[in-house]
């Protein structure tokens, strides 16, 4: 794999490395190898050294990589060093469940404001304000806010979707649960929760249907 | 690809195909070809081929599916015939949104319960009851639960997820951001919302570095 390309099963890993390079970098560890970091975080080894071949190209022979050098090429691919930020539209209960989430920093990304047409709830929160839908161009805009995140209902969506891409937002992720027309220029990506559970429950009634036709 | 293996990609785009198939079959259209799926659905027909084939074998020359035969083999990949009963533990917020995710159950899994230490919040809940722990492992046995979702934090997840075992669930789905130790036996899926999140931003990064340099 060229270094650069980078899967999302990778940037789940990141972190991980993250943590444990930052701990060998206080004790003064100068160079360190894709196989004692397979060792120390339970991976494969040739899993490993995909991951930190596309992050930061290969290693040294027989030296590995340097400590230092590597913690950087992670810092920049996580985008730590600069958190990105975020907006997220629809301040519902997987809103909420979304804003209190605080995994998102340690991936690079902050949502900095929350919006919602709602303005029963206008109201700090988690020490984050929640703005009304009429403010948001204007925060955008003035803050250079690039990712939009949309938990609105399936009815308001679009229109959502829409606000966001004249407001300067370039990525969207999409929970309405329905397909949203979306610019070419803009990245785009639906979740869909239930996927997951449904392939955990086809992997499970697969499996159960093995277990039976051994019994015959 | 064979018949039977299917990918979360796949499963996917089943609940698409099974709205326009009941459509069509109310319609009396007794016959329908993956051209024509893949026309009313604008996806690719090659896709919708591989899909097909992958859920229910190939169709017949010239004529394309069965709509009946078709619509029974997704409902049964689906599992909608038989909805699959879970168990959610912790009713924080992540936990109530996903209680409220309406999505679930056209993919064949029907969220049935909900559990939590908390007994503050016992109370009736979206038609649901919550159940304090303490009836947790006699519920599942005696409802037959296969699958569970843990969303409580991560210094209870662990405990959680030994409780699950020992009740006789089969499946887990894991929201608590840390490692698990899981037996062999149990299907498991750790589900990381942050990662979305950092592959949306890491394509961003990505483009906006490649336009930049397009620039000079």
């Amino acid at each position: 794999m060229e270094k650069g390309k980078i899967t999302k099963a990778m940037l789940g890993r990141l972190p991980g490395y993250l943590a444990y390079l930052r701990n060998i970098y206080e004790q003064d560890v100068p160079f360190v190898s894709a196989t004692r970091i397979a060792s120390a975080l339970s991976l494969g080894e040739v899993q490993v050294r995909k991951d930190l071949n596309a992050v930061c190209g290969r290693g040294k022979p027989k030296m590995g990589y340097s400590t230092e050098e590597l913690l950087n090429c992670i810092e920049n691919r996580l985008g730590q060093n600069s958190l990105t930020p975020a907006v997220l539209v629809g301040a519902g209960r997987l809103g909420k469940a979304l804003l209190e989430y605080d995994e998102f920093e340690k991936y690079g990304v902050k949502i900095v404001a929350a919006f919602d047409c709602n303005e029963r709830i206008l109201k700090l929160h988690w020490n984050m304000e929640l703005y009304p839908m009429t403010q948001f161009g204007d925060f955008c805009r003035s803050n250079d806010v690039k990712i939009g995140i949309i938990t609105v209902g399936e009815g308001s969506a679009q229109s959502v979707c829409d606000q966001m891409v004249e407001s300067g937002i370039k990525a969207i992720w999409n929970f309405a649960p329905c397909r949203l027309n979306v610019p070419e220029d803009v990245v785009f990506l639906q979740e869909n929760l239930a996927i997951s559970l449904a392939y955990l429950n086809n992997k499970l009634l697969t499996k159960q249907q093995k277990e039976t036709e051994y019994e015959y």
